[in-house]
C-alpha cells in the first residue's frame, strides 16, 4: 500500500466528513446489531486495500456513528475535535511514541508537563502543581483517590454531593471506599452545613456537575478539608476549560487550593478524545500510590517517569494534540470560543423562559440549559425521544427532584446561533 | 486554517518522517529538561499557524524523540505504528467518537465487539469469549483482577512468578490485594510444583514475560485454578500476537481456559499506541465490578455498554484501527511479518551462540534475544550504554539470577535482516 496515497484519502474524506456533518441524523438511527450484522463475521486471509476501510466507513459504519462533530449535537457535553486537534493525532500516530520512561520518550514527557503548566495558567490556577494526562477524567478521579486513601490510612470515606459524577462512585468501589453522598441546596449545590466528614480521607468538589453544571462552594470545602487534613478534589471534567474566560473565574473560587483537580480538554476545549488533565499540589502521594520500577526500567538517569503518578506504564502522546490546540487557537480563541458557547446557551435559556408552556429547571452557570416542558414526565420523554429520532438535533436528559428534565448543552466550536435557533424551532414542533 | 492544506502538510510530514526514521539516533540523545527548556513558558495569546507546530516538532521537538518506528529500535518489546493504523487514527479523530453508551455510537461498540471475536479467531482463541479495549495491558489486567476480587470475597491473594509484569503488582496495590510470588525454574517459568493458592482469588500467568518472554505452564496452572475455583488470567501482552502463527501455539497451550486474557495490538500487531485487548470467559464478573448507569444515561434500548466492563466511562474509536490493520494485512500478511520477527530473532540468537566471548542468558520461544559478553556486570552495562549512544541501535536490559544480561526484542515490521545484522556489528564493534 502506499502511504502517500491512502493518506490523501484518508485526509479527503476527513474533509469532507466535517464539511457535511450537520446534514447527517446526529443521533446515530440504527436498531442495536444493525451495523454488526452487515459485517463479515470473520477476518479475511489476504490483505486488503486500505480504500476498502474507506468504503465500508462510509457504506456501512456511517450509519452507526452518532455524530459528535455535528453543530447539533447538544447532548451530555457537546465536544470539538479541532482541525489542530485531528491533524496532531495524525502526527502522534505517525511517531508512535510509548511514554514509559523519560528516555523512551524525553520530548512527550516535557512537552506533556509543559503543556499543563500551558494550560494551568491558562485556567489561572496557582504556579508549581504536578500535571499530568490521562484518558479520561474516570482515571483521574480514580488516581487521585487511590493518593488520597494512601496518604491518610484507616479513612475510608470519600464525601461528594449526590450530584457528583458516576465515576466517583465506580472509583470508590474499585479502590473499596464508603461513599457518603451529601444532600444539595435549591441550586443543586453540594450543602456544607450537613457535611459529614467523620472517618473521610477525601471530598470531591464538583465544578460542573452532569445533570446541571452546578458548582459545589469549593472555597468552604477547602476551608474545612484544611481544617480536618481531607484531600480536596476538584472534579471540573466540563466546566473547567471555562476558566480561560476572566469573567467566568467566579464560579472557581478557591480551586487553586485543592489537592488535585480533573479538567477534561476532550470535553470543551476542542482537543479530540481522549484527553484528560489531572493536576495535584501533591505529587509525592501520587508516587507512593503508583510508583514501581522493576529492574527492566531502571536506568542512569535520574528523572521520575509520569507513570510514577499514573495506573498505567505505558502513554499515547497526548500532549502534541493538546499543545497543538493551545497554540492553534491562542488565548484569546479559545476564550472567544467559550465565550460564544455562554452566549448561544443564555439565548436559548431566554427563549426557554420567555415561552408559555416550557420552564427553565435549573440555574445556568456555563453553557448548559436544564428545562422542560410543562406537564408530565411521560411527556417530556416521549417529547425527546421523538426529536432525537427526527436527526435534525440530539439532546439528553437527566432528573431533578424527580423529575424528567431536558438538557441542551451547547459546546462545540462548530455550533453557530443558527444552530441553536433549529434546536429551539425543533423542541416547539415536536411539542406540538 | 484551512484543513486540507494543513493536513497535507502533516501527511506529508509523517511520510517523510516513516522513510528517514532509520537514519535518526534510536534513542534521543538529549539532557533532562533540554527540550523543555527549547520551548516558551507560557502559550501564545494569539493563534498561530498549524505550520508552526510542524516547524517546532521538526526543529525543537525531535532531537528528543526515542524513535520506535525505527528499523533499528529493538528495546523493551519492539512495535510498529503501520500506515493503516497511522490513517485510522485520523479518520479515529475526525470521527471523533465518545463511546459511553450503546447509543453515543453504536458503530464503535459493534465495531469493537467484531473486531475483538475477529482477533480472538486469529490467536485461536475458544469462541464465545467477551472481548473489548483498553489503553494497555495495566489497566487491563487491573480490570481482571478486581473482578476476580469482587468474583470471590475475602480471598485476597494474587499469585504469579516473580517474571510477571510490574503491572501486577501495581494493580493489587491500587485493590489492596496481596501480591504472592513463585519461583521460577532453569527457562524462567513459574513452578507449579511451589504454587501455594492459600487465600488465593486470582493467578495471572505469564505467556512472554517481560525479562526473557518466558512461558508459564499455562495449562497445569488452569487445571490448578479449576480445581480451586481460583480466576485465572493470562498476560500475553508481547506474545500473544504471535498466536497468529499455527506453529507457534504450542506455548499458548490451556490458555483458552483462562478466565481473563490480555494480548496488546500496539506491542507486535503493528496497531499505533494505545490498544490492549481483554478476554474474558466470564463477562458478568466484570459487569459486577464495573456497572453502573446513572439517571442522566439511563436510555429505552437494552444494551449494555463497554463501559460497564471497563473502568473508564468514556472511550475512544480504538476499535477502527485495529479493523483496518487486520483487514490491511490480511490473516497471511500478520503471519508473514510474525515469522519474520522470529526468523530474525533465531538468526541472531545463533550469531550470539557461536562467537567466542558472548553467550546466550535465556531460551528464546519468540522474537526476544537475552545474551550477555562473558565478563562482569558492569562491563555488559558500560557496553549497553556506548551501543545505545552510539545511535545506530536502542537496547535495553534486564537482570537473571542476578545478571546482568542485554535484550534484543524484534517486533518492528520495518526491521529487517540487514537491521539485525547492524545490531551484531555495533555489538562486537563496542565490545572491542
Amino acid at each position: 500500500m502506499t502511504f502517500r496515497d491512502d493518506g490523501a484519502a484518508a485526509l479527503e474524506w476527513v474533509a469532507d466528513y466535517l464539511e457535511s456533518v450537520g446534514e447527517r441524523p446526529v443521533l446515530a438511527q440504527v436498531e442495536p446489531g444493525e451495523i454488526r450484522a452487515r459485517l463479515p463475521a470473520s477476518p479475511p486471509d489476504a490483505a486488503e486495500p486500505f480504500r476498502h476501510v474507506l468504503r465500508d466507513l462510509d457504506e456501512i459504519l456511517l450509519p452507526g456513528i452518532t455524530h459528535w462533530q455535528s453543530p447539533r449535537f447538544f447532548a451530555y457535553f457537546a465536544t470539538t475535535g479541532s482541525a489542530p486537534g485531528i491533524l496532531a493525532e495524525l502526527l502522534i500516530a505517525g511517531l508512535n511514541q510509548v511514554g514509559i520512561l523519560w528516555r523512551t520518550s524525553p520530548a512527550l514527557q516535557e512537552l506533556e508537563e509543559l503543556t499543563l503548566d500551558w494550560l494551568a495558567q491558562l485556567l489561572g490556577l496557582p504556579e508549581g502543581l504536578h500535571g499530568h494526562l490521562e484518558d479520561t477524567a474516570s482515571t483521574g478521579t480514580m488516581t487521585a483517590l487511590a493518593a488520597a486513601r494512601s496518604a491518610k490510612p484507616g479513612a475510608r470515606v470519600v464525601v461528594c454531593s449526590e450530584h457528583a459524577h458516576s465515576s466517583v462512585e465506580k472509583a470508590c468501589r474499585l479502590l473499596e471506599l464508603e461513599l457518603r453522598t451529601a444532600p444539595v441546596d435549591a441550586a443543586f449545590r453540594l450543602r456544607v452545613d450537613a457535611l459529614d466528614l467523620d472517618g473521610a480521607c477525601a471530598v470531591v468538589a464538583t465544578v460542573g456537575t452532569t445533570s446541571t453544571s452546578s458548582v459545589d462552594p469549593v472555597q468552604e470545602l477547602a476551608d474545612v478539608c484544611e481544617r480536618d487534613g481531607v484531600w480536596l478534589h476538584v472534579d471540573a471534567a466540563y466546566a473547567g476549560s471555562a476558566a480561560v474566560c476572566p469573567e467566568l473565574r467566579r464560579h472557581f473560587r478557591g480551586w487553586g487550593r485543592a489537592d488535585s483537580i480533573v479538567v477534561n480538554p476532550h470535553k470543551w476545549l476542542f482537543t479530540p478524545m481522549d484527553c484528560s488533565a489531572l493536576w495535584t499540589r501533591r505529587p509525592d502521594d501520587l508516587r507512593v500510590a503508583f510508583s514501581l520500577v522493576p529492574e527492566y526500567l531502571r536506568v542512569s538517569e535520574d528523572v521520575a517517569s509520569l507513570s510514577e503518578f499514573s495506573p498505567a506504564l505505558g502513554r499515547r502522546f497526548r500532549a502534541l494534540k493538546l499543545w497543538a490546540v493551545l497554540r492553534c487557537y491562542g488565548r484569546q480563541g479559545l476564550q472567544e470560543r467559550i465565550r460564544e458557547a455562554v452566549r448561544l446557551a443564555a439565548l436559548f435559556e431566554g427563549w426557554v423562559r420567555e415561552e408559555p408552556g416550557w420552564e427553565l429547571a435549573a440555574p445556568r452557570p456555563f453553557s448548559l440549559v436544564c428545562f422542560r416542558r410543562e406537564g408530565s414526565d411521560e411527556e417530556n420523554e416521549a417529547l425527546l425521544e421523538r426529536v432525537n429520532a427526527a436527526g435534525e438535533i440530539f439532546l439528553s436528559h437527566t432528573r431533578l427532584n424527580g423529575r424528567y428534565v431536558l438538557r441542551l448543552a451547547v459546546g462545540s466550536a462548530r455550533t453557530t446561533e443558527q444552530d441553536v435557533r433549529i434546536a429551539w424551532d425543533v423542541l416547539r414542533r415536536e411539542a406540538g
